[in-house]
């Protein structure tokens, strides 16, 4: 029940500051002989670096991981993967206003009250900057997982503005600095954004992420839910306030007829649906569909519009945050939601098979299992 | 990593079908010298009991809870608290015809496609009746909270509907047989859902769980954060499709000034805030706020409403359901939303004081922690 | 890391004490579509049951086990497998001495120092009592290796009298109520026995466990070890003091050749070893080898001699115990070590097989593993 | 469950093979505002460090550890503790002898058995290097313990001889290479173990740990007893054979009045004990008594004298190690012993003070606690 650890079977402890000499994780529990380098994770980290366009933060962070144990000759060994990237633009002086200052909306209090002490250097361990090893363990997720399980992400709503589903085209995600599958949504955001970010403001956004090609049967009920444990892993992200799967909050205002999603079977025996209401999770368990989550994240805490406040000895302050920060925390969010539901899946595969070694890995009719 | 347990120092692991011959759970990890006994659990209880109003399903379960372990002369000792109900109106004729069926929606198909089995009488394991345990283990972790920390849940929206919040009422709340807090609402819901049953449908439901009293400072980060368990601890119940906490997707649309809540120091040196858009939840740890959580429940997936669907052999074929269904189940899902608050709060209480034990029970400034 | 569960994939969870109403277990992660009824379990509970010779406790229990969840129609359904048996024969009145007062070599003492309140009557909860139900999920742990693993255990020390392995018969165990492999020492044991009882005391044992057909691959280092694990089961148990693997303390008197297990490849290119100083379990992993385990038992604390002690107010006393307790607890602690060695196994196989699916269940040389 | 971490609330991830460009762990769960920097940790590591004597590896690593992240202006801050010694001195050709080959007794065979790949050079994952991590993070749990823990190890027994308890000096330990408590025993030992090493071979240990000054009340039955924690952590060291508590295998052959430890209260009400053949546990629980542990080591598997075995296709060889190897192991695992019995106690205190927070800290008489 490490507070830093996440993950049963493929498990992923990460340690670090803001402004630390570096931040790291532990990958544990990877299968053995997997092709595995850093050049299988640095692109995933390449998509969350900071400083690509205006509208993330400034801080210039290469962001270069290292592989320090658990591989051998290329192929993972079965023990457990170390990674490393060090830190290089720290500026510890952007943050001395707020070491004895409580922004709104940030942990900096809550930190002081559990533990009666910070490191309120850029936010210490709860900055974002955490969220670089999430991706570094997703992309060993993904190896685990193998090429026949993609998970993609795109931001569908910034701000109070949605993109439309039907110009949502997968590729336009990688052409836009906000992750948006319409590019035409893409084109106004940045004019907006461009206006939040001037008026030292911020805003939030909604984030989906699609896995497909996962197996029938992830998921461990009645409290190692697939959707049970994805809630946790996108909940736990820096500044998420919300976490739905498939119709989600909307499936609060249909009938159970509109909701249900009908089944065939194809001419292949393959269980095929209607519709994915269930965003491919029923009874906590998935059932080879698309899983659809969605998450939502609130406006960067740290803004310069001044906010009322009070400090660690109790006086009434206004706070204005300076140093380099995201007018959307939401956009660098889509890289880290992918992780974290790959880590998840990854985990559930593992454990999946431990118990229910012959289970189909197709969603084939009629089911045809032998007693043990 | 228990398939059926949760919570990591307060513990609940739950066994059980629902139409076999009971069900039960251990609590385990209880502090020793509190008060227990079977009378401080029925009444929660009793407000999950289904028959009670024809919203709800009219299978009768007095849901009698006998504790088998654990107490000595009314007083936890410290040791696994063994709780059970025995399951007493089982019909299991009622589901011979979906043995070989999977319902849309329901968790039939997925079971089968993960075990190769499964107790179909009743829903098996997947069962909402399993949700009885949860609401017992609840009860005790309401007695570990203590008085000082008071959990409360209403329904506010059934299919569409909405209630007021200006009209809340949580005195209402207990008045009406929908958990409702708006006296207004209630009555027009009842002449809404009385349509949907008897059109054999469905339909969903959000609910809201309000904790107040609760100290600063559970919650462990990065990831026992106190919002990802919750959120796991919510999305875990049966039907839930999406979980937000305070502002939840709302706060996607707002900019940075206007989510942030902001602080005072009250006379007393305690922080108050101007609003509670983080819903008593800073990154993850609790500011000593209302902690604020909504749930969105499927409509059930049990109807008379024939659905398309296929068999076990792949056939196609129509499903409709007969049993005792609820027509929206996410009425009787307030209090298992309550139950499942509250273990979280218990078990973060016990984390909590295990690595800070001089830890600040208020959120009083000036913060004067010594160096230990 | 409930305090009252242990494995992690392979999970039990165990409830009661000696004169509540019942004891129970919840045995969760096991594999679906199983053969199991009562029929599968009760043997091995009979052979752990109090009352069969004048060497252990005269209470009687018929120890008469229920499967409450976790099967249908005989197989199990991947679903938590609840276990229970009611006490019947429970005195609690011999023990109303005890109330106040501490028995040297028991746990009442630190029982009250830790939880400041325990369950007198017969111990409580650190009655050996608790051990049936090890049993009962041992008894579904034979099932989840399956046939071709046999776990047996027997008594090779009782007080200083040691066994002559020359002698060693599987055979005899079931035949004398030592479970002792040497018919010779066990009628030597009988007589000496009956004189510690005569008397008023009581002796300590040593027992062996040998688990033959469990393929390689076992165990996971550096933290789950197959042999710190099974440390940790057998020194888990009531009253033991010592375990050891293979060679045991005796290792640590030989020379590197002398300790050395050579090996050789047979025709069928199975290693074969030339001895089995390791017990089974190199580097913490199973060599496919027999398992050897050993552990002591201390003799019972409750006795008739007289001892000094204190009472909870601080008198200085005499302690004598009447109650009905076993003159060497280490007999029946045969059938409790057995069942912890088959849940270790059970759940190792399981991790292993997560982790590592692909493996060989034979060390059959040449290794031609694929890259995956 | 990671296989790479133990502990629960106090815990310990480590990482890293031996010829690696480093090694490290991750401690986490540890209490906030304790004064730690690299001086706390590194004269724990130069106990332990390799090449200070010919009775150990001539291998040259200065083990200098750093702190990655955790502690902010030198004290904890409650978040991940990292540290990380980089490997200097790695001489992979030593082994490349071995990388087809399985020596006996040691974990080549089965670590290629599991994972079908291994890193052979210097033993990899299952080098003894790895314990330098454990050293590290019990420096930590000694912090958590604070000055009134003591917690000291010594060699008892090399090859077939055993120190005289009666010329028993902890002074003594550190003036000698073997950490021996008996000068006289030592100076013999000197001349016994040239004689192993010259001839090529070598020879195993026990090491005794005792822990002064821990309160009652650590441990939780029924299985997170402290004596079965102990054991896993000691059975877990390389080349552990064998672990005992207070009087061990030696309790086997005692009547229940020799081995009952007498207790009887002070003038200050503080119970004491006449004997300790419990080793301070009883129940799996703390009673204030001095802890008592020893563990058995086998002879170094990697020995000059050569010895039958096979290759990875199966040919029958001689292998014989050349390599830098320790001629006695057991000799650096009492400060390694040390170490893990430091962590078991940091995760005990914390675990028992969440669940009791209000237990005493002393066993003294009268009990009075109130209900909660």
């Amino acid at each position: 029940m490490s507070h830093n650890t996440f993950g049963h079977l493929f498990r992923v402890t990460t340690w670090g500051e803001s402004h630390g000499p570096a931040i790291g994780c532990v990958v544990d529990g990877c299968p053995p002989r997997l092709r595995l380098s850093e050049a299988d994770i640095q692109p995933w980290l390449d998509r969350r670096r900071p400083g690509q366009s205006r509208f993330t933060t400034q801080r210039q962070e290469p962001d270069r991981v290292r592989i320090l144990s658990g591989t051998f000759e290329g192929l993972t060994t079965g023990t457990p993967i170390a990674l490393m990237i060090d830190n290089v633009d720290q500026r510890s002086k952007d943050y001395g206003d707020i070491a004895e200052r409580y922004r709104p909306g940030h942990a900096d209090l809550t930190y002081d009250l559990k533990y009666g002490i910070r490191d309120w250097r850029g936010g210490g361990r709860s900055s974002a900057r955490e969220t670089a090893m999430r991706v570094a363990a997703g992309a060993v997720a993904r190896v685990v997982l193998g090429p026949g399980v993609t998970i993609r992400g795109a931001l569908v709503q910034l701000g109070p503005y949605t993109i439309s589903r039907d110009r949502w085209d997968w590729d336009e995600v990688a052409r836009n600095p906000f992750f948006c599958p319409d590019a035409e949504t893409a084109a106004a955001w940045a004019e907006y954004l461009d206006g939040v970010r001037k008026a030292g403001s911020s805003v939030g956004a909604v984030i989906e992420v699609v896995a497909e090609g996962a197996p029938p049967g992830l998921g461990a009920p009645i409290y190692g839910k697939l959707d049970a444990d994805i809630a946790a892993a996108l909940m736990g992200i820096n500044a998420v306030k919300g976490v739905e799967i498939g119709a989600g909050f909307g499936a609060a205002s249909l009938h159970g007829e509109d909701n249900a999603d009908e089944m065939r079977a194809g001419n292949d025996g393959i269980v095929r649906f209607g519709s994915n209401h269930a965003g491919g999770i029923l009874g906590g368990i998935s059932t080879g569909q698309p899983i659809v989550a969605r998450f939502a994240v609130k406006p960067t805490s740290s803004i310069l519009a001044p906010r009322l406040s009070v400090d660690r000895e109790g006086h009434e302050i206004d706070v204005s945050t300076k140093g380099r920060h995201d007018p959307c925390v939401g956009i660098r969010a889509v890289p880290v939601g992918e992780a974290m539901i790959a880590c998840v899946l990854a985990d559930h595969l593992l454990r999946h098979r431990a118990q229910t070694p012959d289970a189909p890995t197709e969603a084939r009719l009629p089911l045809d299992f032998r007693q043990v």
